[in-house]
């Protein structure tokens, strides 16, 4: 097959120039120099290389914050030197005289390693999907209201483990906690026998904000840079153990993949939907009826070892990412570049729209089993009847270190000159 | 008044030559340069100038480590290099021939600005007080067990928010939120009016772990780097609105004030103490009966505008530290340099010996009011009847932002060029 160009995009090619979502990279030559990339259909534009490769009237600016190892200098440059960057690679990409100077920046997806795209500052975990905390509810509080009362007045979130975040293909060990389902009298150490996946939608906080100033709904374009999936792996029986009263901890803490791409906001215009009806009236600080629509109209498809599971419509959600920010700010928290949140689980009305197996197992089961390979894809319509591909997040389950191997009080002594006192084996 | 010798220390002095806590400094002659120091009595040892001030056989290695702004270079470095720095630091500031040497490179506290420590990585605040949650248990579900049942058999702990670690000395602005008291029929919007403080001990990792492999009670040493204080700011009436079924959110993510001295994990060493007896055989992961104690005999007093509070004993907390630290990494998730994990709010069993005022006043009230200032100081015994001082935590309580200045949607467009829509007035 001879090797096609990468300006030759298949027909309705979700990463066509009105997405063009950023991310990081090595190759084998180099695999040590980590470079910012662009991706377009089947290949990544190298960013680094790009401004000397230009003639200088349509060179992008900045060439200093993309030759960094990270977008995250790029992330806190804000929004209108975002918007010259996007400009200046969309040229790069459409303008036919550039293409002899460029061809050499390509390099195809499947001979590049992918890196995390960005250093997480605080990872925010939302529960903005009615129906999932609707099903979650019955299911872990059967007796009690599915909601509880406050879930209709705020968009109800938490703090998640940022050193944990990893990228799309990175391998998840199902991990070890203490358990107890309602039968045992007493709780067990053991592997999680309820690992689950939650399929999400997160959003990269760009410029930070000033730390006592609230940021209002109409500032959501200014602060946020891009969008990505998001699999926040769960083990249900650890968290159902822990939960009460403060909340999820090592039930989550274990593993969250990303995508390796992120998508701009602006690539998202024309998915813009207005969310569901509102059962109560706002507060001021999240009454989005004068803004525009808060929603985003992305299609998720999870599928396990390849077979579709369902159809998770991001469209669904009560809450919106700009209410998210306005409510986690509102209190005068500062945001940081970097920051990342996400939408918690994605879950429509319909049966085939669950985005967890707790809902789909309906509680019951079967959960992940080692050596699964879960992926979560999306898109969303872009303009002129295209498709704007979200980058798609991947991770096979690999088995929980064996009980022995974890690393016991017994006979370890304060003085041990190991990191750990029991490295595993098998990973 | 002559000018003091910052040899000659006070009798008693807390911050003498068993203790020589780390921090980061600058002066008004270079107020942007972020340099190391390490307190002595009632000055700072630039320890960026350490080295080439002593002549090489008892210059400090690691000179490099001792350039940077922050500490996190050091707190990387491990256990190794924190005792070869901390032996040359006590060198310098005990062996007289160097004093003349010396002399210059010691600024007077009071002439100095002092930062942040360390970039804060992730932030989990633990519950490990029996006597704290049994207590906040009755208040805030008087109909149900105090203690949950989970408690006695794993540290319960969630993620805080890291971008909203601050210093001492920095103000705390009193948060705007949703709260709902129970006689209320819809929640309200406005500033909290039940604004609590938690008195804490943190512990800041170092070296980090890799990720899917545990840390284990016998390697404590080997990852925690040191112990400051900690001040959960904690607003009541908007966590006791929110936190079900996720946990604390808002209502602690405005502010968490540390100590600007980081006292070395290693200072301690005649402080330890055993925890409580336990009720429930541990989990082998948590089992200590065997390691040496991981209690820490530190002695807390709360100061409300100069007038004495309270005074927690750290030594009574259930949850030890190394328990903390083992249980956070049970399930695979690393530790980062930078990882900050405090104890929870300290509280003993007499009336006097309360971390927070919603213990003090039973739920009732008084809680803090604008202008209030908040100290927490601490001690630990060290060698020769000597004390060990942590560094102070304190901050004053600064009015809401008016209710005006929040931005709310209304009128606020998407594509506002302010970075917020509603800078406040005030602060």
């Amino acid at each position: 097959m001879p090797e096609q160009s990468p300006f030759d995009l298949a027909e309705g090619d979700p990463f066509g120039p009105h997405n063009l979502p950023y991310g990081v990279f090595s190759t084998a030559a180099a695999p040590d120099r980590r470079r910012l990339g662009v991706r377009y259909g089947r290949h990544v534009l190298d960013l680094s290389a790009l401004p000397s490769a230009l003639p200088p009237v349509v060179r992008p600016p900045h060439a200093a914050l993309l030759a960094a190892p990270t977008l995250n200098p790029l992330l806190a440059a804000g929004r209108t030197v975002w918007q010259e960057v996007r400009a200046a690679v969309r040229t790069a990409v459409t303008a036919t005289e550039h293409r002899p100077a460029l061809t050499p920046l390509f390099h195809p997806l499947d001979e590049v390693t992918l890196h995390l795209p960005f250093e997480v500052a605080d990872y925010v975990d939302f529960y903005s999907s009615e129906h999932h905390a609707t099903n979650v509810g019955r299911i872990f509080r059967p007796d009690g209201a599915a909601l509880p009362p406050n879930w209709k007045h705020l968009p109800i979130g938490y703090h998640g483990r940022s050193g944990t975040v990893v990228v799309t293909g990175t391998p998840v060990v199902r991990p070890n906690g203490q358990r107890k389902v309602p039968t045992d009298a007493e709780p067990t150490f053991g592997p999680s026998g309820r690992l689950d996946i939650e399929a999400e939608v997160g959003f990269i906080v760009g410029a930070p904000s000033a730390h006592t100033e609230p940021v209002g709904l109409g500032a959501f374009r200014d602060h946020v840079f891009g969008v990505c999936l998001v699999n926040d792996w769960s083990a249900r029986d650890i968290q159902a153990w822990e939960y009460l009263p403060l909340g999820p901890f090592l039930g989550k803490s274990f593993a969250t993949s990303v995508s390796a791409w992120i998508t701009p906001l602006d690539a998202f215009d024309e998915a813009r939907t207005p969310p569901p009806a509102r059962d109560f009236p706002l507060l001021p600080y999240l009454d989005d009826s004068a803004m525009e629509p808060g929603g985003f109209d992305i299609r998720i498809e999870v599928t396990v070892n390849g077979e579709h599971l369902s159809n998770p419509p991001f469209s669904a959600m009560y809450w919106t990412a700009a209410q998210q920010l306005a409510h986690m700010t509102v209190n005068g928290a500062s945001l940081r570049t970097g920051d990342l949140f996400a939408s918690g689980t994605v879950s429509g009305p319909e049966p085939d729209q669950l985005g967890c197996l707790l809902e789909i197992t309906q509680g019951k089961g079967p959960y992940l089993q080692d050596g699964d390979e879960v992926t979560l894809a999306a898109w969303a319509p872009g303009p002129e009847g295209t498709r704007i591909g979200l980058g798609e997040v991947t991770g096979r389950v690999l088995p929980a270190p064996e009980l022995g191997t974890v690393p016991a009080a017994a006979g370890a002594g304060a003085g041990s000159e190991a990191t750990t006192t029991a490295p595993r084996d098998g990973t």
